[in-house]
């Protein structure tokens, strides 16, 4: 876990990435996996301010470790985001799956029938995190793009 | 986890079903798992033997529990087998993906290339089981085939 007091905030309030749909829709996942209310208080940019790793933050993450349930949310926000946008430009069911041993390492798959559209292999999940929001936009949107013209290929197999 | 005596076991030495070879397959893949050398001194049919759930046997255990490392190394070595099988019979490498709750919900995927050939829907783990060996066999056969001919179907997704 990271969480930082909100004077170290490195997300800034007004980041135009907060508009971003991917962002917007990692928001209402986290907030939706955050059973204890934590974030009730929090504005959307400290909820995500945890994902980004600038490299002093990195430094201060030990190398080897488990990732704990919080760090866990922010990896499957990630995923379900887009798997959410995936439906949104397929009109077809995306569902992530996510795989992962104790120590942090496995698989982030999402598949739409029986296409799998994203297969990332993870590793150090305690160290999940990008440069800053415009990373997560690029590489979601990277992710994104494949995906999507890969169910535009095999549309049957999507469908199935 | 089940584990009986060898007075009571069910599955007989000689039963025919295990010179089948997903049964031979899971009994490679139950001994590969066993790191402690529990099975070193044990018959294939006693290492077999709890995965057969006769009627008392299911009404001896609880209708709800928490899988334990031993029923969730006989879930991956049935799957695992299976996946075996895929793999001789394309000559393309299956990966068998399990992705379970502590509670012992969730799915058991197998991936050839980007087609998802198995997809089953894995409830109450910890009663993990078939009525015979036999009952192994065909129920395997039966998703080897059904893989088997979505590969043949979409050859080229699963080539990805």
């Amino acid at each position: 876990m990271y969480d930082v007091p909100e004077q170290q905030q490195v997300v800034q309030e007004g980041d135009p990435a907060l508009q971003q749909p991917v962002i917007r829709q990692m928001v209402v996942q986290l907030r939706a996996m955050d059973s204890y209310g934590t974030y009730d208080t929090w504005s959307d940019a400290r909820v995500l301010d945890p994902l980004v790793l600038t490299k002093e933050r990195r430094r201060a993450i030990p190398v080897v470790g488990d990732p704990d349930e919080t760090t866990l949310s922010r990896v499957k926000a990630y995923y379900n985001a887009i798997a959410q946008m995936i439906e949104r430009e397929t009109g077809l069911l995306a569902v992530p799956v996510i795989n992962l041993t104790h120590e942090g390492f496995g698989r982030a798959l999402i598949l739409v029938g029986k296409l799998v559209v994203v297969d990332k292999i993870l590793r150090d999940v305690h160290r999940f995190g990008f440069d800053s929001l415009d990373a997560v936009v690029a590489e979601a949107g990277k992710l994104l793009g494949k995906a999507v013209a890969q169910v535009g290929e095999h549309r049957v197999v999507a469908e199935l």
